[in-house]
């Protein structure tokens, strides 16, 4: 076996620090605004002296994605991560962008959202991060409903699959951060439906 | 003909500190990046007091919106706004998108058009001083073109064109904002191709 770096007591201690750092994150940043959120609070509410957050996390937008991330993959065993297919794609399209449209109206999910989609926009570091740990992956279990999808006959052999997730995720995101209208079910059932049978007329001839 | 509120000297003089100011916050936050941007700052560059301002514009997000709305209509006769329309919906679309791709490779813009991007997120006011000023008039021209596409039989009656707008738009601002991959020329064409003719195979009887 190989030696411990840590002690097993010394790690527990560790962990219970960092969840009650990530706890406090998110619920500070829910209460305050991202703008507001310090990491002198964020310490003082977790009972932890500010050196062990700045030992752990580069930057406030660093932490708060962690906090994130952590929250929304517990209760997940981080193997079944896929997108439902009961072979009717449009079915399982809007069934997922419609959980996103109740999820991005959550008031606890607002700001630290808000704030994870506009930190990644200033700072490169941690867009990189969102997108090697994030980004990437969901983006993966989405293509591989599409590659499904293909093989079933449901979307065309030659389409982009990254161009295609960028038409059916992007445009309920964009609506909610820069709210030009109501999020709501039907827009993400729209969205799905418009961009799988395209803008062009239906052949004339059907 | 109604009596001035103010005497022609004075409005001429305040034109050119408006006009001081904007042009400062431009250079400043391509200069500094918008975080460590400072109406101090601002104010020292155009040689103007703070308290000018602070009359003017209720935040930095707020200045910042002014600037690169009076940058980017100068030179415009405000009347002649529209996409072209060659008849050829599919060029006339990536001719647009290309421009935007190349516009927001600029190095001039890549700052301040991502602080404005993400302080609409964070600032409701802001948002709606945005969608009325730039995002709606902006949207109505496309959909302007869209419409015209739609009399000439390029383009689905049925089809929502706010939601048509989202997907042939979004995409692009999307790569930018996040980084997600570069953003290219060829990639506005693909969005626009594969937008409309939708995502669904082509035709089997075809």
């Amino acid at each position: 076996m190989p030696k411990q770096k840590t002690a097993p007591d010394s790690s527990r201690r560790s962990e219970a620090a960092r969840r009650a750092i990530l706890t406090a994150a998110l619920d500070l940043v829910g209460e305050l605004g991202y703008a507001k959120l310090s990491i002198e609070g964020i310490a003082a509410a977790a009972g932890v002296g500010k050196q062990t957050i700045y030992r752990w996390w580069p930057s406030k937008g660093a932490l708060l994605f962690d906090a994130l991330l952590t929250f929304a993959t517990d209760g997940q065993d981080g193997q079944s991560a896929a997108l439902p297919d009961t072979g009717d794609l449009a079915a399982d399209l809007k069934l997922v962008l419609r959980a996103t449209v109740a999820e991005l109206n959550e008031p606890r999910y607002d700001q630290p959202m808000r704030a994870l989609h506009t930190e990644i926009v200033h700072d490169p570091a941690l867009a990189a991060d969102y997108a090697e740990r994030l980004d990437g992956p969901m983006r993966e279990i989405k293509k591989e409903r599409l590659r499904a999808a293909q093989r079933a006959g449901q979307l065309a052999g030659d389409v982009d699959l990254d161009v295609a997730v960028d038409l059916l995720f992007g445009p309920v995101l964009n609506r909610w951060l820069q709210r030009t209208a109501p999020l709501t079910p039907e827009y993400a059932d729209q969205v799905v439906d418009t961009a799988l049978r395209g803008l062009r007329p239906r052949d004339r001839q059907g």
